[in-house]
């Protein structure tokens, strides 16, 4: 057979190693399309000029766009016959990239849990992004559930790697740029890391309504070939009755909408969690809060620091109140993602 | 409060100069999403080599990418609470923009006047826009209805600036090209200046269907931000029951139109004014026809010169009997747009 | 008239030579919204690095954008007045195209033939596209049934040309690369043009439901104008009462289906014909599977080979039983594309 099957849970070995197809060269066309998609307006990616004058080359992309690229490389491997996409972990955005560079990405089976009803089992893996040069560029973990093949397959015993609940502050990098330099006026927002304080929540206001081209558009240009996103005759005749929205392009728009309280938020320097809690669908319009959880120095850097963030997103419901899960931890229907990062902001002199 | 609620009406002042957020790097990127969204089949904006055929360095964005671009900065600071976009004046293209530009864009306030119900005012700015040079790319002045946060505020003595009704043909700029080198097969069109005579009408024949996600993917890649084009959830509620159409992207449209007509309208030199009379909404059908005003020669050139041309676009209403507005200046509802600007177009030899 | 009312049948001439408008420059950015609109995942179209690896300077554009580049070129001459667009042959890849690449396109009328309801006749032309060195990049015949604009016209003698039903593998051409160099973990399949067999069918598996915006976008960034995919207004009124989906749109996403089986099929040497059987329209999703027709050695190359691939595909209906024309040769409803090329696919040493 020379079409992909996807692999099944009893397919993966621990300590497998799995080098993803189609490395990716992107480009600033790939970036027009991000900015098309989520019209995404933090200053550092969107000009040159404003990234010289902090002393980059030039605009970074978008680190999502990176995550998602190679986020979408892993699917074919890991997750074609995924029941759900659990969650993330130990994100870790590396080095910057710039339009021009080839991303590839490799996975390593860090965990293998069967479920119960012995259809299913959960597959922790660990991906690696890397660039042309061979520097990693990126590094997360994520869990999915994925179907068994046959459910009467014996499989090994259970292993759940330790996971950090956040990724320790001196793990943390910022780019290698002089942020003393920033023009507030430029950037949109006078707002520094010295002016946010851990329990502080933000409505960024602004909504979104999402139809099914541009999640299709997006999930294509990631080359993410999950199903679930692309076919209407399957997918109508399936749970929900139509496509799923890719959850990555649930978390660019939330960080798209950030921008609205959060604007000199440059750069993302870590993944510390992510869930999505709801499913997202065609028609739905999408808003966003945060909460400040933390905020930390980054080692060797006084011109700027990490503010520990929770970004949640919700659809047809306005954030001024901050919609949130239960004292028992349940999410209302409304909320669609809860998302926990380390993102980078310069301090004041 | 670290989100921007925007200005209200009684929040500007006479002369207040309003540097506006996020320069932008417009790349190869952009100009293949303009071709995708509107068409646009001007050779000069489509090939280097024809671009460089005639002396230029390669070909140039399409002007109106550039006007929607520094539009788009500016509605944060003057439009987000805006109850209506009145009209455009004195707009003038003064630098061709090359693919790698970094653009960015400033206004000053020059008008101010409370409407009597003193719920509204109108705020008229001019805004100038700006290459990484600091070269000045375009200037325009639009006039928009701002909301009072606080009816009960007082203002100060209402001033409507002058505006040009025309700009003067004295004031016009072409690309330093040579267009006596013109390929008119190449450009898809023998027609030139020479040909055209005031009062002649042209019908652009053609028709485009509108779809949600084209009209917001357009506004989002100008990072226009103004609510009404985004947000399903709340526009449902509201006066149309749906999301409305970025007039910008009526002009794109009906400018892409055009070139079944005016193939040879290179460039536009200049806006004289322009009016959205009636709302576009997306599954609309765009038709389009202009009519010659008047022609100018350019200082200076002998090979091109100058046609004002009013382009009048329709919903869901063919052109070919220029539907219009009547004696008393009213518009038929199927007309959306009346813009009236001065184009470039090569001159016989 | 200053309008392209378009050729009518009576006015074409047997040898008449069209250079068609609009040269245009393909950039990264096209290369960008390609990767949007179908997915495709080929390694030497996603990847610099990847195709540096062979030899090549940088990633090639995918071979059907520059197709549909010059397809679309032809449009305003040939086919604005076309009733339905009825065969493709004698297709050729002469030499990979990069982005930075202008294209230009010429047509010569090889065929005449009134239809006997003389109403309608059918124009055969020989298309040839080139870079802008000059170099010929792509040549192919169409012929396509057009209106006469009078039924009376008398028109000369029939003259239908003589076509090849296959491209001869003599004339087939493949990059300048060395295949030998495949790194196969990254382009994402083993298989390799030995591995195929004449005879075998391949399900692709995956299907991809289209919308509106998708195909407008696409037709627009081809810059073809044909009136049928783009006017609700009209064709609401027309026989299908809504619009139809550009032919190319289809075999783009089938070939982007085909990465799924056919990981290694890198380029297309040549076109021995194509045909759109049935229409397609938003809200279908289009499944695909091939069939190795033939397989040929490349003259001079022992890296590669050709197959000669017939690629079909369908409508809602999934193609693991590969659904097919009859006995008779007629089609069932579902399926819209029946296409025959050959790919290029490196050779196992």
């Amino acid at each position: 057979m020379k079409t992909n099957p996807g692999n099944f849970f009893e397919d993966f070995r621990l300590g497998q190693k799995l080098v993803h197809a189609t490395p990716r060269t992107l480009t600033s066309g790939d970036a027009a399309l991000y900015t098309a998609l989520y019209g995404s307006r933090f200053a550092l990616q969107s000009a040159d000029g404003f990234a010289k004058a902090l002393g980059l080359p030039r605009a970074p992309l978008d680190d999502l766009l990176v995550f998602h690229t190679i986020f979408g490389k892993t699917v074919p491997d890991i997750s074609l016959n995924a029941v759900a996409n659990l969650g993330y972990a130990e994100g870790r955005f590396l080095k910057p990239v710039y339009p021009g560079a080839t991303l590839s990405a490799v996975s390593e089976v860090i965990g293998l849990k069967e479920n119960s009803n012995r259809k299913t089992g959960v597959v922790y893996v660990r991906t690696e992004g890397f660039d042309e040069t061979g520097d990693k560029v990126l590094s997360y973990v994520r869990w999915v559930m994925v179907n068994k093949r046959d459910a009467s397959a014996v499989v090994g015993e259970a292993v759940v790697p330790k996971l950090e609940g956040v990724v320790p502050p001196a793990a943390l990098q910022a780019p290698k740029a002089d942020f003393t330099k920033l023009d507030t006026a430029a950037s949109g927002s006078a707002h520094l890391w010295d002016d946010y304080a851990p329990g502080e929540k933000i409505d960024h206001v602004d909504g979104m309504t999402v139809e099914e081209t541009e999640h299709m558009m997006a999930t294509r240009l990631y080359q993410n070939t999950a199903r679930v996103h692309f076919n209407q005759y399957t997918e109508g005749q399936g749970r929900f009755g139509r496509r799923l929205i890719y959850g990555g392009h649930v978390i660019s728009l939330a960080r798209a909408l950030s921008f609205n309280g959060l604007g000199n938020a440059f750069t993302i320097a870590a993944i510390n969690g992510g869930r999505h809690v709801n499913p997202l669908f065609a028609g739905d319009t999408v808003f966003a809060w945060s909460e400040v959880l933390d905020k930390a120095e980054i080692a060797g850097r006084k011109d700027c620091g990490a503010l520990r963030l929770r970004l949640v997103a919700t659809k047809n419901q306005p954030c001024a109140d901050h919609p949130d899960k239960d004292a028992d931890g349940n999410y209302p229907p409304s909320v669609i993602l809860d998302f926990d990062y380390w993102a980078v902001l310069p301090r004041r002199a």
